[in-house]
């Protein structure tokens, strides 16, 4: 007998990646197309379904060895009716996505917040496989937040939750992009650490930093202030101390809400690896609320790397409690 | 047939409040014991149990008629197993008290963290009735939490969660009980506020704050500098605008993190009413995360009051998930 595979897209604002996924959570085949951001919602997703059919076809797969599929997206999604409430990337607002998907693919459709996947797809296959409660954050242009607790994605009471690059951090009056002061990842996104180094390299022309970029604060990147801290450049070590401080105070928060069993962190900023998790963990056991007595999770870094969005989307199908709602929709064939 | 009732536990570090409560959760009677902290713990639990059952008595119940007993008690408690890992009021370590009082009570014995159960008991019967999620927060000497998700208590991953006082607030460095810096309570508790008021009722002898507390700044209360601002104080004003910044901004975070139908607000703070809640929920509907498109929830004051922690407990018998441990333990009898 054939064996049964799932579905998993990653949809962008700038592309969307098609993976088929077997059993073990490994991506046997995968395609990407152009988001074409802008289009009406049904041109979109008519894209979408149209190369998950070619990719199954192409692999010799039929959708009816297909389990089910997976969608993340950015945004504020409402997991249990499968519909994008608001998304400025792909500029949806209140789109029936599932649905619209399930025209394509009859099978069970899934949909969450892409960062919520990622959370998913670590405890699935990943970083934090084998634990049943993990929080994950990514370190990117903002911060993504994702919490798994008992084996299943944590959404809060209604959608637009478990926000986790949006609690307060810092004092400097950093306007977030949500509208408020001072959220966590305006001081420990990865864009907030690269804003640092520009600013500080431009302050300090003697100083490796300032080397490390070509002496053009537009090429910084978020790893030159880690190498500079390395090569024990004081303009380097001050903005890692920094950048790992807050992101420190905002893990202990997440851990004083959530106490999950591990806290992975993914995004580019990860790549520093230890450099990053040895001060944090320190941190942490000294930091976090009772912790001589109560459990205080080991951070660790995300492992699925640049497959996180489909095998989190893939995960979707297997490791959420099917909603309720997505549950009644006869198959449509 | 006579009615089936339910027992409630107030368990705190001076006294422990034992209640009887009907099936509409009213408490029906109820009784105080001195804790007298110090003793062996199966000193406590069985005055407790004995109080317990004496209430029963005399009011005409026998154990057969009741339920369950709910506990609630301060401190990092262990739901699942009905253990008080740790509680500096009551000086327990690693107690089985559920286990413990189930020798007198021979009937499902739940327990929770104080705070939990106040929430629980504002969604079983008070400010959050016919809600299915809420986030409590009272404000007290500290500031304790509860999440009500999906008509239950959430707990997190492990014991030692939602301690929603635990959270970044501020950037004074006010050390805080826990051992870290700046947390919430450190600036929205009720402790905190009066430490201000002292502070500049010191400063300012000619504040009308000054006046209110007999020019003995000992004698503060957390109502002098709501008066002092209702007065028109600029003393008062700036400290209570000051201590609703504080308080909007944990309350924003907790929004962002898990979007609760309804904030409810507890603790001696609270009798302050609508010169709470205007405030904060103007603050809200501008600063929560995507405010325009997701549910922005209505911050109300408790209603269970000085019954919140009988019926609190009590609640935790019909409203809380029954732990998969405690149910396989055989009545004792």
């Amino acid at each position: 007998m054939k064996k049964k595979v799932l579905i998993g897209i990653d949809l962008g604002g700038t592309s969307i990646k098609i993976g088929i996924v077997n059993a073990e959570y490994e991506i046997i085949a995968r395609t990407s197309i152009r988001t074409n951001a802008g289009r009406t919602y049904e041109e979109v997703i008519a894209d979408m379904g149209q190369a998950a059919l070619a990719l199954l076809a192409e692999h010799d797969f039929s959708i009816q060895d297909c389990i089910g599929a997976g969608v993340g997206s950015p945004g504020t999604i409402d997991s249990q009716n499968g519909v994008v409430l608001y998304s400025n990337n792909i500029r949806w607002d209140n789109v029936p996505a599932a649905a619209e998907l399930r025209k394509y693919l009859p099978v069970p459709v899934f949909m969450d917040n892409d960062a919520n996947c990622a959370a998913l797809g670590e405890v699935t296959k990943g970083a934090a496989a084998g634990y049943r409660n993990a929080a994950f954050l990514t370190l990117g242009t903002g911060i993504g937040g994702g919490i798994v607790i008992d084996g299943t994605i944590f959404g809060g009471g209604h959608p637009g939750g478990v926000e986790l690059g949006h609690i307060l951090n810092g004092s400097e009056k950093r306007k977030c992009t949500c509208g408020r002061y001072d959220c966590l990842e305006t001081y420990a996104s990865a864009t907030a650490l690269i804003q640092d180094a520009k600013k500080m390299a431009r302050q300090h022309p003697e100083s490796v930093l300032w080397e490390l970029c070509g002496k053009n604060p537009e090429r910084m990147d978020a790893k030159m202030p880690f190498d500079a801290a390395e090569a024990g450049d004081v303009c380097g070590r001050a903005l890692i101390e920094n950048y790992i401080a807050h992101l420190a105070d905002g893990i202990v928060d997440i851990v004083n809400i959530f106490r999950p069993d591990i806290v992975v962190l993914g995004g580019g900023v990860c790549a520093q690896g230890k450099k990053l998790t040895e001060p944090l963990n320190r941190y942490l056991k000294e930091n976090c609320f009772g912790a001589s007595v109560a459990h205080v999770p080991e951070v660790v870094i995300a492992k699925n790397g640049n497959q996180a969005g489909i095998i989190g989307a893939a995960s979707l199908v297997s490791r959420q409690s099917i909603p309720p709602k997505l549950q009644m929709v006869p198959p449509l064939d």
